[in-house]
């Protein structure tokens, strides 16, 4: 049964939300919303259930119990009853084990996608509905700058990126939490929320309200318009990369070589991140910033180095080559390495 | 008379980032740090007056009263006497008249870069050194942040840009601090640094605190070190951008062209750039995010739209070219615009 409340404001700013996101799907296509039962995705979902039928679209639901908390269980069951009511269908909830990986949050993360997927591969849905908001994209794009290792951290998280559709990622959490209460939803509130040992929580209840007092209101639309750029800008650098790439790797005995003169002609942004891609490409190692830069220099600031060893690969320069080689291989034995 | 202070952290941490920023230069060049009085750059005075002599270099001050405060003159005054007995020579001491264009602080900025070029220009100085620290940087990377505009807004200042160079821009604040007690010299109190009318006043005296306090200690410099990892990205795109502006645009009649297939075959970010590069050149007009976007999507979005009017320009899109042309120029008027 849906209900029809009145349309309210935030009613309307939602279920445009997930129209305008759903509208390049195929008549007939299935999703799914994964639902917490917290406000942002109970609003997604009652959106979803009001805009998926209008728009031929077949609207499902998966409520994932992490079992990390006491009682995860009636609150997965009392999610589905709320999807079912709100005519979401099928709805599926899946108990997952969380394990430690990365840290509690990582492996939480890790176990939730891994249910979702298999949730989609069950009953056939093109995409995935995840209820992220503006907030949390500004709280995201924060976190990353504490990270401080450039764009890549401060890109936040896609619209549209593979499976999963954020139709949300453009509204403030107060949106949300209005249209449960103009909808009539009593959403779940997540203790974890106010739990203030995890950082996000620290970001969300104190960090950004004193930036957006500090700095002005529109501070969390100012980090997630900075989450858009920097993911346009590191796609491009990323593409131009990857091209550059294809065009300039050549497959040497036990490993990898890049030309020293085309990566010296590329500004530095790029020769880093050709590097990068040359190594994740052929080895599945991710450098570091570090070691991105220690390879580099063996390009600028050449001075007859020894060879680089990093975790999982060696760096070579031999004459007008960088070659990559797994660690352990020497591909460089029968020639002695010219000092410059 | 150079004061002989015994060697701290602080002091070898100055002298040390002093001597790398003036490394580059040749034997007998001049420098002028610019001194207001205040630690950093007292720190950075001082840490000059040492470096420069060992390095064969001439190094002097000039210190800039904005005539804003009462007894500016005074502080002045104190300051050049400080540049004096560190034992830089020669101490220039420009009186500025600060106008209002952009807003107080960008007036001062103004008036400021303009006396700081004229000293050098009057003493032959290759260098300017300022005083900007890690704790500048991060502030501004915060401004820029709030902003939203993206990258350019997020790269803060150079290290080293034309004659500008900062030597501190790696050192926190504390540490000028530190430098001035250990070396027995008192700096100046700028009132102005407490007055919490400037947003900057506020990033400085709450925000940042809080930051570290919540994101971890290192927040500063994580900031610092994405506005080096903006900086050589945001430079690899623009040149990317002019190669392409080069080899892409073609003067046509009152205006400019490029040719829609190439824009639309280059990522957004570039394809953005790439265009305001073009009207920036070809008119000195600095088009926004927003009618970039606009111009943009006669490229992406071609639904026979009519001529775009922005400020200052016109654009148009005619075939497979898009026309730019000044406003009130229409090098269409003969042609009837094509609608697909």
């Amino acid at each position: 049964m849906t209900t029809r409340p009145r349309l309210t404001p935030a009613i309307a700013d939602v279920r445009r939300a997930v129209r305008s996101s759903l509208a390049d799907l195929p008549q007939n296509s299935r999703v799914l919303v994964a639902l917490s039962g917290g406000p942002d995705s109970l609003a997604l979902a009652a959106g979803a259930a009001f805009e998926a039928g209008r728009a031929g679209i077949r609207a499902g639901a998966v409520v994932v119990d992490h079992g990390l908390q006491e009682g995860s269980a009636d609150v997965a069951a009392h999610a589905a009853a709320q999807a079912l009511s709100l005519g979401l269908d099928p709805v599926l909830v899946k108990t997952v084990i969380v394990g430690t990986d990365g840290g509690p949050e990582a492996a939480a993360r890790a176990a939730r996608y891994a249910a979702l997927a298999e949730a989609a591969a069950e009953t056939g849905a093109a995409r995935i509905l995840l209820g992220h908001t503006l907030d949390d994209q500004a709280e995201t794009v924060l976190l990353g700058l504490a990270r401080g290792s450039g764009l890549g951290s401060l890109k936040g998280m896609a619209a549209a990126s593979g499976p999963y559709l954020r139709p949300l990622l453009g509204l403030r959490r107060d949106t949300t939490e209005r249209f449960c209460l103009d909808s009539g939803l009593t959403p779940w509130t997540d203790p974890q929320n106010s739990d203030d040992r995890f950082t996000r929580v620290r970001v969300r209840s104190t960090v950004l309200p004193l930036l957006e007092r500090e700095l002005g209101p529109g501070f969390a639309e100012a980090l997630a318009r900075t989450a858009a750029l920097a993911r346009e800008d590191t796609e491009a650098l990323d593409a131009f990369a990857e091209e550059q790439l294809e065009e300039l790797a050549e497959h040497a005995e036990a490993g990898i070589s890049l030309p020293v003169k085309a990566l010296a002609a590329n500004p530095p942004a790029l020769r880093q991140r050709i590097i990068r891609a040359t190594v994740q490409a052929e080895f599945g190692v991710s450098l570091s910033q570090t070691h991105t830069l220690e390879v580099s220099r063996l390009v600028t600031d050449w001075r007859g180095q020894d060879a680089l060893h990093l975790p999982g690969i060696k760096v070579i320069r031999q004459g007008s080559l960088l070659i990559f080689s797994l660690a352990g291989h020497d591909p460089a034995a029968r020639t002695p390495t010219p000092q410059e």
